[in-house]
């Protein structure tokens, strides 16, 4: 039927008027590169039908169309940049398919009157075909005039945020914005920028060198100004500690080993002798100090520690004494090059008997720096972070000390050398002496919450910015307008904004604390610092990964947030182990709510649990859907205090029945290990979305109470959406309700999306801490 | 009633013969430490309602047991060795209560004619004391008579393993157990040690060091014997790719560079000419070559790159140029020190059309190592990981290289400058030269699986090394004997283990891939990168907190290891974008297999659905939780394929509404992001059980399947647990049946528990690799 004649040329194909409406059609009908040879036949088929084709326009199409003889690159390129060209004389609104670009094509080029076929049978005829080719054609013709259609725009500057940054920094600094100015100001000076870290020893130099700056200018009078424990502010300390987490974490922990544990030893441990002689010295750094707990045999178990501190009543002496390696002080911060004393816990014996752990202090240096007799000191060597700071191992060798060196304000030894203590029993004893130093763990969760503040405020800033993939032939969107990259980073925003208020919350608990609620205060940091510092953790990888290879670029700062913050989450109590003590703490507590009055609490937890099967899994509310009702904090937190309340009757249940059957008390408690962690998760995040709750509703401006209480449904909607397992298992949701919150959690990601960068803005993160090119306006370094 | 003669000391107490069979429970009262004032007088009280009490007693035990004149340490000191030593006269097995041992002491001391009353009244009388003090007798009587009752064993070398490592070995070394053992003996050579990586000119020397000797001994040669595509055996050098990441990852990254994406490029997309010269120069590492496609502005997005190479016809030269900042070459491995030459990807254009991005070699160093006119590189300077590798940043100022430099398999100029291609449609002409480099993912993804052996080798052996925490009064347990490090460890296994799987199927698949199976392997390529590199940074992750402390040393390897892949998820194409082509991959097939043949395609799918409503979701099914019905890995294999099938069809209709809609189509798949995202995961899931399930199967010894069967029972279990929300959401599973899940995936991990070194063992890591001392059988560095 058809003449073979090769395949026609580029100029052929638009030299015939009667071909020129479906010239984009057979351009992307070979650029597409999804027909197989069957459509290129079909589509041929369908255009030669067309009544307006000649014969000589007939075989062309169909020589062009032919499947075994593809046109070149060039030949198609010429056929591109003549559409385009033709195009630039169009209006540009209109053509929004194949068809009607055709149809306008032709219309260019040779007026209304040249035209084949009149326009509207001409357009007909064309949508027809371009059915027929199956492809999308607004998408061929951006790609092909990529002027023409607009793409949905995301440019410009971000959409106007909806609140003052300034004044959410206000409500975050809270109750220690002086303190926080103070560290800001102090960080602003050009002394405190960062330096390469690749030389161990510069960096700790460097870093002493700016913690004795920071000494010189006050900050260990913020802990304690009158040098002693009446007049100490731990509240504002913990506040200070948390704005300098913004910069180097190196030295945050050499800060928190110096001022936070050996210090607050000396306060919390010693008495007025102790204070009066070192506390001066400590808030001077004139007595670089270090804390020597761990041992290499016991990092978590700190009871059984093995290190003994025999006292001599002849020369009114202390041996300390190391007695086998396992025992060596192991990851002592301050000690491999700067410490000039520790607090050193041990074993006490006293006239032959066993006394539990206790402190002393025990001098490791002259002024000079030189180690004293009997002490030996290893470097612990590089670290995966933190190598500011000098951890190093160390051995005693029957090192004595004097009497008075003993910490003793919780047992002490007299001159006829006879132990006396208010706590008569050893573990009840060493206990209350590890909770006077709660701080420590407090701190750890503020500085890892200030961690993820700069890798969220680095990641965001920079999908604000950076620009990948996008609609055909229009400008690419900004990551943050991918919706993954909306969840992935603005959920852990809410959760960084949940856990500012709950840290806030403990930070009070613990200023406030008193002999009564010490434990719970106790219970309530170890379980706050293991969800903040996993938070971090998890949010930092996030980070890292949202910023592509630029996060892998030390100079963007992320991997050095990685390395250091890493070790928070089995540092001051390893997670899994503070978690256990939390779940303990509930079991303890809900054995009293038994006891207190055995009759009388099991009517009342069952009335409890009674009131909450109707409130929480009565069929209709497990059913509603709607917006008003998930985005009711009431209800997230119904659901969350349900699940802890049923977690924790449930692994007593199991508890009990073990050890009613006989089961050795640590065996029994480890069958019921992973039971007892989702115990405490499931405590820790009704906590802190309580905490959120009620810090919305303090919060007076409308503008802020809108955008936080945003946060804050995304938190709490969050929080039911990752473990929806557990809540449909147990019939609080329907599957409809659990596919409505996943939707809502989208749909808050979205609105929260414009506000996000003021949401990281109100951080108030000084630049030069933040100093990652990327998070400051940059694409790159 | 009493006379108050103020506290009595241990002495008076110990020399009451009528109080001898208290005395444990007296030393237990203070120090438990729990009891209150008024427990403390309800146990006096019922103490001395026993009628063999005489005065004295009494009024000692009133004493004694006074609230408010508790004992001091040093006095329960002195009752504790009293106890002990008495009860070491006693036989060990009996004494399992206070009220026992209480009474078998009375008797060591006086007799049994010296009791104050029948041993077998005694024994009551003190039993029920014991239960009004309601502490744990037999946990008091452990701590104070250590010896006495023994805790359970988990002392003494591990359980007997199920099944012989090597044996187990060889089934994973597979296909190519010559390359691997090739490697293995390199590896042991002394020159492969760990060297210092502080200095970064002096690591990346040492890396280049490494390579070259790699080189001689025949590295390149395992990917291209015979110089050219004919003789190529990828699957071999990819065997050995994988075995080497057992050792440095800086040197596998280099080697990754250098043969798989420099000398693959040349292989793939070059010709003839270019295997004669340049291969042999490759092999032999004459040529340190470079891999020169992202580009700052374009790291995902690649066909957009902005180099530009415009054929200059007159001298037959391509003129290769950066038009921007944003178009630098960005990250380029090889490029900062050692890169002489470089396959550049750029925008040909040709006779003033442009034809989509081309590959073209050019010259950056000569052989001095000077760069040559127009090329200017930097450093990328430091990064988290992989510094052994020198990236850099290329830009070209209008440098020249001649026609021939074009690698032109797909796309080629003739002398003329015309350019020739059999692939008319430039996209379509450059996602097939992507396709064939397609061996750089496939072997990230199995040198990732080695990085997260080699990190669960260490974490494995450290905790069946290490021990914290046990019952009272008995050895400290095994870490692993911890119920939640047996999950944090044994799943990841199990995945590892599984991954191994997919990862075989994968490279068999590559290997013999042909034209029309090539995007299906591409999508399977790009699926099980995702999935297995997110999984080393999880596992990692896991592995390092798991080893606490010692984890972030960096003699034990894990910051190493951690930071060095942590960029895999983020180079050889993003995770999440590649998930994304995953997910239109799938939804391709999807619409093809509906437009194949509409009407029969609807009704197959629609009878596909509906039997698997009848097996999968029928109540029955849904309810069935014995362990027979759960560790059926068609029953595991069924529900996943069923959330993949679901996820697909459900997103499909998502996207049609939309683009029905009118919504445009980059916006209406942002707007079904997760959704894609959540179908891609249950597609490689899926893909990766039903491997597994097939690797099973496959071996024969009954050991080795029983073991291995049990990992594949755990991962499968593993996946409905962590989805179990999805699972309940859409009635595949009931609450109860999820509960069952979770209790079957706790009973498996304890049985595979004492296999746990074994099948770490397994994956052959030579220790000189390894390295770790605490992966070496230390207990730290």
């Amino acid at each position: 039927m058809m003449v073979d004649e090769g395949r026609p040329t580029a100029h052929e194909l638009l030299s015939l008027p009667r071909l020129a409406p479906l010239v984009p059609m057979l351009y992307v009908a070979w650029t597409d590169g999804e027909l197989s040879a069957n459509e290129l036949r079909a589509l041929g088929e369908a255009a030669r039908q067309q009544p307006w084709l000649d014969l000589r326009s007939n075989v062309v199409l169909a020589r062009w169309l032919d499947p075994v003889l593809p046109p070149s690159p060039g030949e198609l390129a010429v056929v591109k940049d003549h559409i385009r060209r033709t195009a630039e004389q169009l209006s540009h609104s209109s053509h929004q398919s194949l068809a009607e670009l055709g149809a306008q094509l032709a219309q260019v080029i040779s007026g209304s009157d040249g035209l084949p076929a009149p326009m509207p049978e001409l357009s007909r005829a064309l949508s027809q075909l371009e059915q027929t080719l199956g492809i999308s054609g607004r998408e061929a013709v951006r790609s092909l005039v990529p002027h023409a259609a607009p793409a949905p725009t995301h440019e410009g500057p971000t959409e106007t945020t909806s609140f003052d940054p300034e004044a959410l920094r206000a409500v975050l600094d809270r109750k220690y914005p002086e303190a926080r100015q103070k560290v800001r100001a102090w960080l602003a000076d050009p002394a405190f920028r960062y330096t390469s870290t690749r030389d161990t020893t510069a960096y700790r130099d460097q870093v002493f060198k700016w913690l004795k700056s920071m000494a010189d200018q006050g900050l260990g009078h913020i802990a304690f100004p009158a040098g002693d424990e009446t007049g100490a502010d731990l509240g504002a300390f913990i506040a200070a500690f948390e704005t300098l987490a913004f910069f180097d974490l190196s030295l945050v922990v050499k800060a928190g080993v110096h001022f936070g544990l050996f210090g607050a030893s000396i306060l919390f441990l010693g008495t007025e002798k102790h204070h009066r002689e070192y506390l001066p010295k400590v808030a001077s750094l004139e007595l670089p100090g270090c804390f020597a707990m761990s041992e290499l045999g016991h990092g978590s178990n700190v009871r059984d520690v093995e290190t003994v501190a025999r006292y001599d009543a002849e020369s009114g002496n202390f041996v300390v004494h190391t007695p086998s390696d396992n025992a060596r002080k192991e990851w002592i911060g301050n000690a491999a090059r700067h410490g000039r004393m520790a607090t050193v816990f041990a074993q006490l014996e006293v006239g032959g008997k066993a006394l539990g752990v206790h402190a002393l202090l025990v001098p490791l240096r002259d002024e000079a720096g030189r180690l004293l007799p009997g002490v030996r000191i290893e470097d612990c060597g590089e670290k995966m972070g933190l190598n500011g700071v000098d951890n190093g191992r160390i051995w005693f060798n029957h090192v004595r000390v004097p009497r008075e060196n003993l910490l003793d304000r919780f047992g002490r030894v007299d001159e006829k050398g006879e132990y006396t203590s208010d706590i008569p029993g050893d573990s009840k004893r060493f206990f209350t002496m590890l909770g006077t130093l709660v701080a420590g763990r407090v701190s750890v969760a503020c500085a890892a919450l200030s961690a993820a503040k700069s890798g969220l405020t680095i990641a965001v800033r920079y999908a604000e910015l950076r620009r990948q993939f996008g609609p055909v032939g229009a400008q690419e969107v900004r990551l943050l307008d991918h919706q993954t990259h909306q969840a992935r980073l603005l959920k852990p925003l809410a959760k960084t904004y949940a856990l500012d208020f709950a840290l806030e919350h403990l930070v009070e608990r613990y200023v406030k604390r008193t002999e009564e609620d010490a434990r719970e205060v106790e219970a309530l940091a170890a379980g706050l610092k293991a969800y903040a510092t996993w938070h971090t953790t998890a949010v930092l990888q996030e980070a890292r990964e949202a910023c592509g290879g630029q996060g892998y670029l030390e100079a963007n700062r992320l991997p050095a947030l990685k390395a250091d913050t890493d070790v928070f989450t089995t540092f001051e109590g390893d997670n899994t182990v503070l978690m256990q003590l939390v779940a303990k703490g509930l079991l303890t507590g809900y054995r009293q709510r038994f006891e207190d009055d055995r009759v009388f609490a099991v009517l009342r937890l069952l009335a409890d649990r009674a009131t909450e099967a109707v409130t929480d899994r009565n069929p209709f509310a497990a059913r509603r859907t709607d917006s008003e009702h998930l985005r009711d904090g009431d209800f997230q937190l119904r659901v969350l205090r349900y699940r802890e309340e049923d977690l924790l009757a449930s692994v007593s249940r199991r508890l009990r029945k073990r050890l009613g059957a006989g089961v050795e008390a640590f065996e029994a408690f480890n069958q019921c290990q992973e039971h007892l962690l989702a115990l405490a998760h499931a405590h820790v995040e009704r906590l802190v979305l309580e905490q959120f709750l009620k810090g919305v509703a303090a919060v007076q401006e409308p503008g802020l109470k809108t955008v936080l209480g945003r946060l804050c449904d995304l938190y709490g909607l969050s929080c039911l959406e990752s473990a929806s397992g557990w809540f449909l298992e147990h019939g609080l949701l329907e599957g409809s309700k659990a596919k409505a919150i996943r939707k809502e959690v989208e749909r808050l990601c979205a609105e929260v999306r414009p506000d996000a960068v003021a949401l990281v803005d109100a951080f108030g993160i000084p630049d030069t801490s933040l100093a990652a090119p990327i998070g400051l306006g940059r694409l790159a370094p």
